[in-house]
């Protein structure tokens, strides 16, 4: 690593986007973590500057994000969407500080590492003040192929999502939450976060279609994002990005190829004995991963390891997992990206 | 066919589980479809005998399904589970009367057809009297993938589902619309229909775990029964079932290997031509298959196709269909293996 980022020892850290739905959960994630800071900045957009949100007991007030105030920082999480993080994020790397980013602005950029801390920490080696935090869906498809990847490589990946409305931010949930009720009175409700009715419905992510695959945008950087972070750039990948009525956790339906046979049983050992998931496949009582069940917890609910039965090489397995798409999916992540460059 | 099933002719009709999410939608099929009966009886357990309920104007008595009142029957269609099935069904066909069966029963049963009219309505030829109606979630997955398939054999097929309240019957349905209306509130909610908590939550489907494979029952139906209504018995199926908080049309997502290579746009037009689906593909709008947009709708409707970038041979396509669980996938499907009966 280059000299300004070595001793990053008690930071002065801002969060940037502190009113979102990530944000919220960056800030409990210092808190609850106790993160070594000296400080803590909220940076928001205009119209929440002035407010203030809780930490360590105290009310800290919120601040506009602007050329200004994104000085004196020696550590940014930045959670505000790919606008303001290509604007102030290389601001802030300018003036000394380093940026982990949750937005998708750098995460394909070949000098900017894209880390999951349990697969890839070592791709923070010689970062250049950028690190970006992946997507949400791709983290939480990925962590739990890890332990099985790097013992037996994956040649073959197939995913389909069950995507929780906290993917869409705070505003997504809440229309969740209000067309639903309209829903069960009997009213009509006007969507204006998502381009589709979402009380009891899905949908297709709502990320523009690549016309040359037929992918959607979150499709597109699973796909993409997951190369990246297990460093094999050619692994064949398929993502069906599904939008669910769920709130905030997301499950996907894995189906893995492995380079040599394995058996379900291994599969559930390398599991239980990895960083950052947890097995939860309990056939007998047919009790699986469940978003209610993820939400809140750092760990990625992992069950329903099975052979596939559509390959008789006995080289694939189905896998059902769910994760907190604002902690392990966002904001857990960051922070646990920015205690090792406390290291 | 043996001779007491040729003549199919304004036959006497009775439903038997009238009372359900399917029985109600296949009294609805047989008056909006004018089906030629001569006559109607309704039935269903003690406790809803004496009721009524609509049909063609009238309002007819429910009256008790029991030995004494199985008589008379030309035609009956059965969605009172495997019991009623099992227990009635074949004294029906003792009595001279053909039962169209919606229960899993007699789908595997070998002399039993097991029917989807676009797929293999040949299948009745030579039946015995009792032909089963297949699984929701198998219908609504091979529907559209039979077009394809009848020029370029699928020889493998992987499908994860996002399955409606629906499937669970009339109660589930209502209980997630209390348990949703509960959590809004912030009350709590004691479910009692399904295992686990429904509002804004999602989980494995709850049959039971065949300890052989790992594959829940649901899953195991949807892969022995496409089988055999393909006419394909080794062809290599995967299945992972999910029940999402929806209320009554089933969503799949499917990747197909085929035989040869195969472009989206071929099976755009194989699709956009078949019969029993309905092509809803608009990459331009983002607008692809919804359950609220299949509810109460005849067709499945089938779109996100595209070429499996995790298949480089371009052998391999993914889609994302919905259908209506109580149409095409029970009550539409039964009255249309009844009309098919007549001819």
């Amino acid at each position: 690593m280059s000299a300004s980022y070595q001793s990053l020892s008690q930071p002065r850290v801002a969060v940037v986007g502190a009113t979102g739905a990530v944000g919220i959960e960056l800030i409990r994630c210092l808190e609850q973590r106790n993160f070594p800071l000296s400080s803590l900045r909220l940076l928001a957009s205009k119209r929440s500057a002035g407010k203030t949100l809780p930490f360590r007991g105290q009310e800290l007030v919120i601040e506009e994000l602007n050329d200004a105030n994104i000085r004196d920082i020696d550590l940014a999480l930045f959670s505000a969407g790919s606008g303001p993080s290509k604007e102030f994020g290389p601001l802030t790397v300018a003036r000394g500080g380093v940026v982990v980013d949750n937005s998708s602005a750098f995460r394909m950029d070949d000098d900017v590492p894209l880390v999951v801390p349990e697969i890839n920490p070592f791709a923070l080696e010689g970062h250049k003040g950028i690190i970006a935090n992946p997507n949400c869906a791709a983290i939480i498809s990925i962590t739990p192929l890890w332990p099985l990847h790097r013992r037996n490589p994956i040649r073959r990946l197939i995913v389909s999502t069950y995507q929780a409305a906290s993917g869409a931010g705070a505003a997504a949930m809440e229309e969740l939450r209000l067309s639903t009720q309209a829903y069960l009175e009997g009213e009509t409700y006007q969507h204006t976060v998502l381009p589709h009715p979402y009380a009891f419905n899905l949908f297709s992510h709502n990320t523009a279609i690549d016309p040359a695959t037929g992918y959607n945008g979150e499709e597109s950087k699973v796909i993409a994002e997951s190369r990246k972070i297990f460093g094999a750039p050619d692994l064949p990948i398929s993502a069906t990005c599904v939008r669910v009525p769920v709130l905030r956790a997301h499950s996907v339906s894995i189906t893995a190829e492995f380079t040599d046979p394995i058996a379900p049983d291994t599969a559930r050992r390398l599991i239980a004995d990895a960083p950052g998931v947890r097995l939860v496949d309990d056939a007998a009582n047919n009790y699986f991963p469940m978003p209610i069940d993820a939400s809140g917890q750092d760990d990625i609910l992992v069950g329903r390891i099975r052979q596939d039965l559509s390959d008789p090489s006995g080289r694939s397995l189905n896998l059902f997992v769910a994760g907190d798409q604002l902690l392990k999916g966002a904001a857990l992540n960051a922070v646990q990206i920015a205690e090792l460059l406390l290291a």
